[in-house]
């Protein structure tokens, strides 16, 4: 809210000197054009002044051009001939509002526990006061690493050292780290179908980045090429579902060691699993130091609060101390002890649960509006047991393009499997669909009903 | 606090089921060596089980040797036989507490404005809720960029568009973004003296980096060798205080344009000069698009709030929307809303205002100090009107090692200037010692008193 200290000045009306102060604020870009002002009421009240003392500095200003007001939404900062350098600053890229659609590649974490998690952060200033302005251990806080180790274990199965995690602001921040530790000079190998941003990151880190073939077990050894270092998710593959098989596990675990390389394992939505018990971690298995673990909140809890984590075998370990261990942590302590407390004290397991029944149902509703919509009959819906998204495969002569146009003209926003490989595509994986469900809007589910006829 | 449901079962009473969870527990490793059990009563309430009942499980856990317990203290889980792997977990290293000192080289905001901070926090929750979700923009929020373009305007009489700020979590991160960026085939320059850490990342990040030896104008151009990357703090450098003279500023201008270069200017502590009026920044002389400027919150508002930023030139940001844009943002949408809103309402102003004073009176106290110890007669404090540090100048025949194991063995820690060299040192530079003074603990200024005589 606009805080002034008005002063009264002798021959200086009171409104006179609000006016000047949103005049120069105007002036010096400080209030930018479009920005909305306070209500008359609420600046009123913040200032201790009256409503028409405020009313006047408005109307002052609206006289005068710097402001525009619209009927009952409120007034605004004009772009004005008399604003100076600063105010002449163009505004950012917003976040355009996006017209009314069905948008099947979006992910929206829903239903994050404001109330209890503005609680612990609250607690948390009370209890930490001053220490949580002590520089970061480099790894991240104890107490988050130990919260997450509990929770692995309870969750997972996994049995984590809270020493061997490192916690960093989202999972780009910890490849760059890797690519530090691991070494650019190596052949990095990633899923094909798969995700371009981890590809991409590789390859920006100074990495050669090859794809690395899959079969319905998961990636092939054989197919690795000089790769070194390969970067899977073998719980739940993006976009196929695949989920790696264990004699498949065995032979990547003994490709790495015949390397003398590391597997990073991306167990990224583990959480939400709705049939099977899920398989599992690779990093279970790992007897060697050769699986790199790594998992974040985005999709559980928010992707919006950047916490991600990775989990280094011993020898890594100790090299990440010795030779990266000046780097500073990139999460802020605040939101550490926060989710450190968040989860210690249970809430996020019961976050989980709950999420997990709000995605279930959703994702049943989906399958509903797919198995009603026109096109039912020539659809099959793949792999819908695992994660926030499956794949469906339509019967069709329309190739990939065509088919994901024909779902965009009716206000639908889908990416095609295709989309997802680098190499070659197989002639199985051509028609088929990725709904991600997580982030799309229900009341658009209706939009499948115009889906016109397929030739 | 621990929470378990509590079945009854037939012929096992209340207080041998929960016995058997917390056992569980300790066994798993959920509950590690050294954790301190709530009291009985607390766990009572929280169980909603009698205080007898959850007596007669720790009684039973003390006999067995799971607990051990300290008079007026507490219960405590005990590092036992029992334990399974997952209990074998050592503890990571936890911030080991200092033994008192007068430690000259820590930097310590203090007086972090919790109230406002905590209130603002809640704010941004309840106005913004979902929206917070939102996959954030790569470069940072808009309202942030847009709060930190008027700060630096009103602040630093900048011209800045928000559209060409990057915020990211700590500066560590930003470079090596902007290794990705500028292209690690390139050679970086870093002044000598100085931060050991910017060398290290970007060595790290795979550039080659070289000395920018500095004269007391600043670094100089002539001695660039193949550098086309120089990274500088022209304001105010540490370790020295060197001010880069206006002349100067000219002529790394126009050796940036001459070699198609680029310059990192650091302006990393500009808010705190305290009588001269800071000279401006050098991205303002910058006609060229040569100057990246940046600058974080780490020492004006906390290291551990991870949000540094930094301002491309045109050419640049086009390139890094086009290579880079596919990098999600490091700093959680909470912490940058919430700071967007620290910064527009002018509490990051008053704050700053609140500390200059409280640093400006911290650092005449350590002059004084300084200044009636056993060795004033033979130092010349040098460098203090700008920044959280100043240098002072020692007449001795010791040399430095020497000079600070002295200084160590009255509990006070201490660098010398020539620690922070890379290159030789020059003669001058010799029996000088960098105090910081931010982080201090102001009752130990008198271990000066106790310095032996100076040889």
């Amino acid at each position: 809210m606009l805080t002034y200290e008005l002063k009264k000045s002798p021959g200086v009306p009171l409104y006179e000197a609000l006016y000047r102060c949103l005049r120069q604020d105007i002036l010096s870009g400080k209030l930018s054009p479009g920005t909305k002002l306070p209500s008359k009421r609420a600046l009123a009240e913040n200032l201790k002044v009256s409503k028409i003392t405020v009313e006047g500095a408005y109307n002052q200003l609206l006289a005068e051009g710097y402001l525009s007001s619209r009927e009952k939404v409120g007034y605004f900062v004009e772009r004005t001939e008399h604003t100076a350098a600063p105010a002449a600053i163009p505004a950012p890229p917003l976040e355009r509002p996006e017209p009314p659609m069905l948008d099947l590649t979006a992910n929206g974490p829903a239903g994050f526990p404001f109330t209890v998690w503005s609680r612990l952060q609250r607690e948390v200033m009370l209890d930490r006061g001053e220490t949580l302005l002590r520089p970061l251990h480099s790894q991240g806080c104890p107490e988050l690493r130990r919260a997450i180790a509990a929770h692995l274990a309870d969750f997972r199965g996994m049995s984590v050292s809270p020493g061997n995690i490192i916690v960093g602001a989202g999972a780009d921040f910890l490849y760059n780290l890797l690519l530090q530790l691991l070494g650019r000079e190596k052949t990095y190998a990633v899923e094909d179908p798969g995700y371009d941003k981890i590809r991409k990151i590789y390859t920006s880190g100074g990495a050669l980045c090859i794809a690395a073939p899959m079969d319905e077990q998961g990636v092939m050894p054989q197919a690795l090429g000089d790769a070194q270092v390969l970067h899977i998710s073998p719980s739940h593959h993006f976009p196929t579902g695949i989920v790696t098989s264990m004699a498949r596990r065995q032979a990547l675990l003994s490709w790495a060691e015949s390397v003398d390389g590391y597997i990073v394992e991306d167990d990224y939505d583990s959480e939400f699993r709705f049939h099977a018990h899920p398989m599992p971690a690779l990093k279970a298995l790992d007897r060697q130091g050769r699986v790199i673990y790594m998992n974040s909140f985005s999709k559980s809890l928010a992707s919006s609060i950047r916490i991600s984590y990775m989990i280094l075998p011993d020898g890594l370990l100790a090299r990440f101390g010795r030779e990266l261990g000046f780097y500073s942590c990139t999460v802020s302590s605040f939101e550490q002890y926060t989710l450190a407390q968040f989860l210690s004290q249970g809430y996020f397991e019961k976050h989980i649960n709950r999420m997990r029944k709000y995605y279930r149902s959703r994702r049943d509703r989906v399958i509903r509006a797919l198995e009603t919509c026109p096109w039912a009959e020539r659809m099959t819906i793949l792999e819908k047991d695992a994660g926030l998204h499956f794949l469906v495969k339509v019967q069709t002569v329309l190739d990939d393009d065509a088919l994901t146009a024909l779902w965009a003209q009716c206000g639908i926003r889908v990416r095609a499997l295709s989309s997802y490989y680098c190499g070659e595509v197989p002639p199985e994986d051509r028609g088929c669909l990725v709904v991600n469900y997580s982030g799309l809007d229900e009341n658009e589910l209706i939009r499948l009903n115009d889906l016109p006829p397929l030739p």
